[in-house]
């Protein structure tokens, strides 16, 4: 299958990647919104191509994979390139996803293309574990914990606070917490006493640590509701220490089946890179997206529309034999 | 939808636990091989049917569970059932399931149903998680872990000693093999250094217990191998601490998205009734049948072939909301 990555940043060089360890897949364009001369990408002789020009890449693309950004990038780019191609996304936005659903399945549909959204670990992974585990255990809990790893959208939230130069932020998940849960006993969990959050920051020239320290910490939804520390550490040290790009996480679910009988399911991710990781389930569900669209399916679908057996580059009978 | 179970021992009593916690199920009739009247349901004014009458019961099951042993009930009646009903079975014996398949294929598709075949966590939970983990991490190694928990094959394999009167056989992982894995070290273990065999064994009167021992120890495939331990205990000891029936394990990928990242994916279960979960996971896939027999699908499947919406007894709007 011939895949076309639009958006190169670490999850389209990390797409890349995927596509060098499938031999099933190879790397037709890389289209940006960039100077296509400023892109340099990791494999020899691949077209980087404007992304004003995608339309000439029409026939030569199986599968598209989207690799911009949830906030501004995907919401509207992904119903526009499944007018032309079969496109998979990593759209994980939780709340806006029928939303975004509902827009990529009419442009999917009015095109005949197939389009898989929200295909990553949360979502994605995460949402498999949440769905077979509801299925199976109907009488239960759901718990997720996050980390540890850097969460973009809380290291944003700092560097808009007036005298921050840089931050990250770290959501750590609280041993104490998983422990409880691994246990079976279905406590009730507050958001404090889930996750800490863990913050590094760099601060302007002449900034009142202080008050960035108390804005941080009373910020309502990113921050008020955990125990947060804040560091305050030099630009250097930032880039030295905290521009690993390691993430992970856990989906845990304990369900009844009679008054004695208790069951733990757990699902858990130790990811030494985000972006890479991500990918390579982008690369496995463009591989289900081809497939599908060459049945004659169209639309859009999340990843708990999709056989597991159509993301793998074996057929049914060696799946059967070696993997069943 | 109306579920027939076809063999009332603990997998088929689960099944009748399973259906009323799931309010879209309704057990329609409980089939045996034994006399009828002798056979005591958990469910008020359910028929028992003596399995020669099942012909009788064509239109009125959307689903049939069987609920029989893999060495030698299901080989048998998944291919003869499949004829006559859509299917569910839990064939566990790996290296047979392909031929398994080939027969039920062959059976369902001749008369137009669904069969989906080796249902359970081991095969089937633990089956997905090999196949998503394998299609996300091509570079990498699988690790199964089972245990700690009872292995019927085992125990049998025990009883059939002159001399032994009862035994329960337990399959326990040894957490230094555990932490190896998942310290993402990728350790070549053998067989001896990922598993315990732990043997509580009643001995029949002036039988010899040192020769016993001996016999289990060097027991080819089934102990040999393996680092065992054998005790000798009364049959009111084996009733009372050892016929429980939890059981449980991990299944582990471990693989690298370029020389320097690793990424570790673990799923991991742990069960207080082995038989309780595995029916549990037999009803979701039921629900899974009986929605792909009325869309027009034929054949048998394994939990491979299968996208997870179709366990689910919310739709696919809802699930997009809640789980996604």
């Amino acid at each position: 299958m011939n895949i076309g990555i639009l958006g190169y940043g670490n999850l389209g060089r990390g797409v890349e990647l995927a596509i060098k360890a499938n031999p099933d897949a190879k790397l037709a364009a890389v289209f940006t919104r960039r100077n296509p001369e400023s892109v340099k990408v990791q494999t020899e002789s691949i077209p980087v191509v404007h992304i004003d020009d995608v339309g000439n890449w029409i026939e030569k693309i199986d599968v598209m994979i989207l690799c911009g950004g949830s906030a501004t990038d995907l919401p509207l780019q992904t119903p526009k390139f499944a007018e032309m191609f079969n496109v998979v996304d990593s759209f994980d936005t939780h709340a806006k996803i029928p939303e975004h659903f509902a827009k990529v399945d009419a442009a999917a549909k009015n095109s005949n293309h197939v389009a898989i959204i929200s295909v990553g670990w949360d979502p994605g992974l995460f949402s498999l574990a949440r769905a077979y585990s509801n299925a199976i255990l109907p009488n239960g809990k759901d718990y997720t914990f996050w980390g540890r790893g850097v969460s973009q959208g809380h290291s944003d939230a700092i560097r808009r606070i007036k005298g921050v130069k840089n931050a990250k932020q770290y959501t750590v998940p609280i041993d104490a917490a998983l422990d409880a849960v691994r246990s079976g006993s279905n406590p009730e969990l507050t958001t404090r006493q889930k996750h800490l959050r863990e913050c590094y920051v760099v601060l302007e020239e002449g900034a009142d640590a202080a008050e960035v320290e108390r804005q941080i910490k009373t910020m309502p939804n990113y921050f008020a509701d955990y125990d947060t520390t804040v560091n305050f550490i030099s630009e250097e040290e930032l880039a030295k220490n905290h521009s690993g790009l390691a993430h992970g996480g856990f989906v845990i679910r304990t369900g009844m089946t009679n008054e004695n009988h208790k069951h733990i399911i757990e699902f858990n991710l130790k990811l030494d890179s985000n972006p890479e990781f991500t990918s390579n389930v982008l690369l496995a569900y463009a591989r289900a997206a081809n497939r599908l669209h060459s049945e004659g399916k169209r639309g859009c679908m999340t990843v708990l529309d999709i056989p597991p057996a159509y993301l793998s580059a074996l057929d049914g009978a060696t799946l059967r034999k070696s993997l069943v």
